[in-house]
């Protein structure tokens, strides 16, 4: 199989490496990392039973119109924000039978795609790890890193079930699913809760968060499960209850969102509050938390925009 | 008239200097800066016509028993936040006619001092003033000033009317009000909106909040209003409007939580805060906005808890 990463950044780095070492020819498209990763690869530290490894890339790009060969699949592994136009960056490597695998966090993130190439097969997928890119080419696998791979809107086609294979192969869970949508909600309940709580608090982990505030974070995922439910995603009953007890069992944790915060990059506000907001609404969803958090955190990012126009006397 | 000020800060500073240029003796209780307005007394610089003027207490005390003379008022100027006792600063300064009056933010802040002391008279007040306390002794008064003054739970006592009356003579509205209670709530409808919302932004001011975010500062402001409502204290139906409107007009103003944030000082999270919800919850309310803020407010005041405990490496 031969397969694009677009992104070299914690996600891209790591399961762009798995999948070659499961024998796939993998290039990638690097983007600020192009130096770095054309001279060196990518160096994987892991700290589960997949311990250490490089991946070399086929090829390593700048952009899709030097790739000398069309990818089987297209990995897009760029978090979804503001500003990134994901179509350009995937247009120009796209052959006849190229299938586009999203892999980020969110909800309601593949209308665009979908929308921009209505001949292509779409597959969407989720990670479920703690990964870091450390510097450049350098990646940090702490822990986790299960997938979830189904094509959109749903379904399960050929090509989606061989590149679960795939990943299986190099060693890492993927359930390759029929209802990724259903998946993608599920995933949003924790996201929705402790991405914002995190950043919010000023930077408390999850434990934190959840050994004082346990009624908020269940209050904002009743509201994301309300809204999946409305879009024809019942999720299961126990879902809440299994978040809320798998993450008093996880370590003190910082969110994405907070690392992304305190490193002054983008967040996936949009992707995660924003549009779960917005879904509720369309569907006349009574949501407060959800609606009080997004509202926060465009305050917050407001916020950071002023001061970074501002330099520092 | 006879007063004792507790507290030196921009509050108890600023109107009990203003007692004075209106005749009364007035001598203050001073903490942290006792030794300073020993010496110096307290200035005021005034951006109204006020101009500036200085003041030179009767006397300056550390604890209430070193008084030579029992206060007819005692003016407790001093914020309520966890670890005050506020009980405790009063009790030695009490003669058998002394009233009490309560100058500072929240709801339902009287009901311990009036269980303390139900022998005298208790008179709660509210300050609408934009004053900062600059350095010890040295009072800042940017803007507006009125006070509103009443009797705990209701009504008007002759001393009451005295006491405004006198605030009147030194250049400062004060109206008296026989529901003062309700004028807490009312005045609690803009402080449980912007001063959350302006920390929990990191920091903007009013006017950004409002110019992005208006729904939801209208949001919050709803249910405070349906609390005091469900608590007998109708406010009028334009006041939310009356609000925002204001605060529109104003020039853009960091709420006195920021500027207790930004200077790590406690804030007035449970006396605006978490005195509203609580009061909602007795009433079995539906109030997501105010406790989504609430929890959020608490998490902060962890992380900054943990931020203490720990020194920068």
């Amino acid at each position: 199989m031969k397969v694009l990463v677009i992104g070299t950044g914690a996600i891209g780095g790591f399961y762009g490496s798995l999948l070659a070492k499961a024998g796939a020819s993998v290039s990638v498209l690097a983007r600020s990392d192009y130096g770095h990763v054309k001279a060196n690869g990518i160096a994987i530290t892991s700290e589960t039973k997949l311990g250490r490894w490089h991946f070399t890339p086929a090829q390593v790009v700048r952009s899709a119109s030097e790739l000398t060969e069309k990818p089987d699949v297209i990995l897009l592994c760029i978090k979804v924000v503001e500003g990134a136009d994901r179509a350009s960056l995937i247009r120009d490597a796209l052959g006849p039978e190229s299938a586009i695998v999203l892999l980020s966090n969110g909800v309601e993130i593949e209308d665009d795609i979908a929308a921009a190439f209505p001949e292509h097969e779409l597959i969407s997928g989720l990670a479920f790890i703690c990964v870091t890119r450390t510097a450049p080419g350098e990646i940090w696998h702490q822990a986790y890193g299960r997938l979830a791979l189904g094509n959109y809107p749903a379904g399960l086609s050929e090509r989606t079930r061989d590149l679960a294979a795939l990943f299986e192969r190099a060693g890492i869970g993927c359930s390759a699913t029929e209802a990724i949508v259903m998946a993608r909600w599920e995933k949003c309940l924790w996201n929705a809760a402790f991405n914002p709580l995190s950043v919010l608090s000023g930077g408390l982990s999850t434990s934190d968060i959840l050994a004082t505030q346990e009624p908020l974070a269940r209050a904002i995922m009743e509201e994301v499960s309300a809204i999946a439910a409305a879009l024809g995603h019942d999720l299961p009953p126990d879902c809440i209850d299994k978040q809320i007890d798998g993450t008093h069992k996880m370590p003190p944790y910082k969110t994405s969102m907070l690392l992304d915060f305190e490193a002054q990059r983008p967040m996936e506000t949009e992707a995660i509050l924003g549009n779960a907001v917005r879904a509720g609404q369309r569907a006349n969803l009574n949501i407060p938390h959800l609606e009080t958090l997004y509202a926060l955190m465009k305050l917050l990012e407001l916020k950071r925009e002023q001061d970074q126009q501002v330099p520092p006397a």
